[in-house]
């Protein structure tokens, strides 16, 4: 019984991270409908309504839920003021509404309301609710769209960037380098945030990096190569010294190692013979190791990785080092990422074994960072082909999660004054599971999560190491006894409007959300998470919810005629 | 010379509609390179960027230009707070930092930039600059981040709207029902907008309603249907009538209508014999009737459209008839849209013709909306298969541009204190127009815009009745004699920094950007805008210009060699 034994804190969260997540964040429908709920006297009937998803996004077998604390934020600010009152008052649907509606409106907030929730960052599949919402209807309907709109695309990038973890593996660097293409601010600010909770370890977006302590990375573009046109461009050629001392020309430094180069251009691999390269370039390295010599990364794919990007690199690289800076590695935005980052790693390889751990010591383990339309399908390219990269930086086919953009959950009603609502369709997917839930994932002994059972909100929770038939909910063949090692009730009380408090012991900060995205994620069997053809998890519900549910459905579903 | 005439009024704009839209909005390369340009003493050469795109989404070949008023409140808002500078001192890429680059931060502003710009709404084609950035090379270069991020989305949504428009039809109602799956509160407030922008009608988000004053659409969910379970529901059966009466009991009114109904019910088309409809949605609506008798619209489709919803709306419509009222039509969510609004249609009109004008005349023309997943397919499909909606709800497919959800918008450097920067790439489509230039819409005499050329900045204007060649930037052979019967400048000065000003003469607000965009396409020939195998319009350059890339093109790239 832990979610009902959860303490409750009594205390307003900040509001939304985005000023525009006001209480007019909804679709007019819902204002409409409020009116007629007010007009007709069911205003304050009981509802529970269900926020769910039916299907798990990029051809996959799970989804990772996300946007929680954004949502309980909401909910606990949740107000019209006198602006947006005044709004709604000059609207043509207002007026033939009653002025008392509006005195109605501006007393409202979510103090009626309780919220339970999956845990943020956990793993969650198709129809299990991610959130329950109980109260008053009017309420309760009026936040629909807000609370979809915080869910829908926070889950959606989370679980993308949760997959491209999966497919880069745990050892990869991975970036979020998305804003510019993101689907406005917020979009590209929300993409640095839910990426991060999904897996990734940082991104180059400052303002998201303010807002939620995400790692900033970032050097520099091809603009910086251009604006550069040869060594006449740096005023300042001393650099200071990490042990106090000084190195008054790293020009003329650079100049001579990039004149040693050509002496071992013989011992390195294959076909690279550079002899000229561009002296703007090289210029551009120079400069930007003088402004950053402890941190220096270079985008080498300019003019010609190969024959003019890591030679220039490695001629500003070897003079750091004779300051007493370690140099920290390149970056490719183009061209074939596993062949060159193969080539690169080769040569650095190469010029550290030619040259020696006194001049070049490191140089075989330095950072090779690859940009450029990265996605799961490139990832998994490069994994087949084999690539010598350490930190992908993954921009628009990560915040703009290209592959589907979309994450289609839906607030359904299910209950009200305790009675039972089902929402039938054609399309068996989209019928509604009647009544409140409780929802448990049932383990095995080893620990894997088996399958996810929803039970009437009534039966009593299942038992560790007792049998309990999980039944498909529409199929009446697919059912199977379970007996679990462990079992986990999924659904917390994470708002009681009663006490304005969102409950102790649940951590809804970001740090956390990411831990148990990893935690979840790595707890499942290996055959749910894989990019081609992943094994569906079972989602089931009980004996009795089962019941329940065909008995309602054949009370509701007309009869056919065929005449 | 009409840019250079424009008078500059000193005004400084009101912030970004966004609060996320700070000065740190920016990807971290953007400081750090700015840290490297200031260390080396090159911030202040005067640098030009060209903000540009090179390929039409959604294998189309136009694109609207949106975006360009929330760039410019960005840039006369553009400044480092305390709080954004204190931040940027923690981060630890400013640990070697010279604390005087900070100092220098929070001076900055964009006082020394000139933004030239096409005008927002118009039609734009791929390579001619959106937006061209002259000033300091430091702070022309920090804001690329949030402007490419402020117009590729606005832009796509625009384009996006402008095509659903155009397979729609001019007569049909256009409304943006996309807010719960947009990516993010912004992503679904941008829709909106650019939406708008873009040609449609309305939208069913109130805030953006409320910051844009578009115009809000919305009536009611299934989930209003579900909470309803009879009549009994309906607290108060009393109705105002428009001419002051009072209907005691406008339940028992819709009733017996219903009863009426059943009458004539072998007069009406085809297979429809309906005996008993679902009595909770009469209720729903009937109690939605009594909100809203002024403007009832009902959402028919939450058991069967045409055995319950039809049925159940034509009671409720023909008892506001009695009362007065004019109902206004139907929403259908799902199924067949091309045969149900076929046969929608044929009832209303087959009722209005068996009962007549007094009872219920008008319902031959009542709209019809449809709505669920609704993209330019589907409407290209209904044209082709027939149907009789009025008003098309979109939502998914036009707010998160599921065909493409990004457009590749670029910021390039193209001149340094004068001199010309190319940037060269394997791919020809990417390689950059170098130096700052003059664009040119050609027009027909029939008022056809037939070319886009560039020019290079100090060649004399196109003049009309004159020839000028036109080629290709890149493939030789492909030029051709124009001779204008009309010239259109298309880059104007849209900010002055110099006077902390946005030229006068240039009408930003959204309803000019609406118009502009609507007229820009209707020039258009219509091979250009069809869905199936558009014809690309002719971008090209000058004679002049296209010997100064071939130039440049050729001192730039290495000669291969191949051994």
């Amino acid at each position: 019984m832990h979610s009902s034994a959860m303490k409750v804190k009594t205390r307003k969260l900040p509001p939304c991270h985005n000023s525009l997540a006001t209480a007019l964040l909804v679709d007019a429908y819902q204002i409409t409908m409020a009116y007629a709920y007010w007009k007709n006297g069911t205003h304050a009937r009981i509802a529970a309504f269900d926020l769910l998803f039916r299907k798990n996004p990029f051809n996959g077998e799970f989804t990772v839920f996300a946007g929680l604390e954004e949502c309980l934020r909401f909910i606990s600010n949740f107000r019209f003021t006198g602006a947006d009152i005044a709004f709604l008052r000059s609207e043509p649907f207002a007026r033939t509404m009653d002025p008392a509606f509006f005195e109605f409106l501006a007393q409202l907030d979510c103090s009626s309301l309780k919220v339970f929730a999956q845990m943020e960052g956990g793993v969650v599949f198709p129809r299990v609710p991610l959130m329950r919402i109980e109260g008053p209807l009017l309420v309760a309907q009026l936040i629909e769209t807000p609370l979809l709109t915080l869910v829908n695309y926070a889950s959606l990038v989370a679980t993308n960037a949760a997959r491209h973890r999966l497919i880069a593996g745990e050892g990869a660097t991975l970036l979020e380098f998305g804003l510019r293409r993101a689907q406005g601010a917020d979009g590209g600010v929300s993409a640095s945030r839910y990426a991060y909770l999904g897996g990734f370890d940082g991104t180059s977006n400052l303002e998201a990096g303010r807002q939620f302590g995400i790692p900033c990375k970032g050097t520099h573009a091809h603009s910086f190569v251009q604006a550069h046109i040869g060594f006449e461009d740096i005023a300042d050629s001393t650099l200071n010294l990490p042990d106090g001392g000084l190195c008054p020309d790293f020009i003329k430094l650079v100049k001579e190692q990039a004149e040693s180069l050509l002496e071992v251009v013989d011992m390195l691999p294959g076909s690279l013979r550079w002899a000229e390269t561009n002296h703007s370039e090289l210029a551009a390295f120079a400069s930007y190791a003088l402004a950053f010599p402890a941190s220096f990364l270079a985008l080498v794919d300019t003019y010609d990785v190969l024959k003019s990007g890591i030679p220039n690199f490695l001629a500003v690289a070897l003079a750091l080092r004779i300051c007493g800076y370690q140099p920290l590695g390149i970056r490719i935005d183009s061209g074939d990422l596993s062949y060159l980052s193969l080539q690169a790693r080769e040569i650095l390889t190469t010029v550290e074994a030619v040259l020696g751990a006194e001049r070049a010591g490191g140089f075989t383990n330095l950072s090779i960072t690859a940009s450029n339309d990265i996605n799961e399908e490139v990832l998994h390219s490069l994994n087949q082909h084999g690539h010598s990269i350490t930190a992908f930086g993954i921009g628009t086919h990560l915040v703009t999660c290209l592959r589907q953009p979309a994450l289609g959950c839906v607030y359904k009603l299910v209950e009200i004054d305790g009675a039972p609502r089902i929402k039938l369709s054609e399309d068996v997917q989209k019928i509604t599971i009647p009544g409140r839930k409780e929802a448990y994932r049932l383990y095995l002994k080893n620990g894997e999560p088996v399958v996810d059972v929803m039970l009437r909100i009534d039966e009593p929770q299942p038992r560790e190491g007792e049998r309990i038939l999980c039944r498909h909910p529409f199929i009446s063949s697919k059912r199977a006894y379970v007996q679990p090692a462990h079992v986990q009730r999924l659904h917390n009380l994470v708002w009681d409007g009663s006490t304005q408090g969102v409950c102790i012991g649940v951590d809804l900060s970001l740090m956390a959300s990411r831990l148990r995205c990893m935690q979840t994620i790595n707890s499942l069997r290996a055959d749910h998470l894989r990019y081609i053809n992943p094994t569906p998890y079972k989602v089931s519900v009980s004996e009795k919810l089962y019941d329940f549910i065909h008995k309602l459905w054949l009370e509701e579903a007309p009869v056919g005629e065929i005449v």
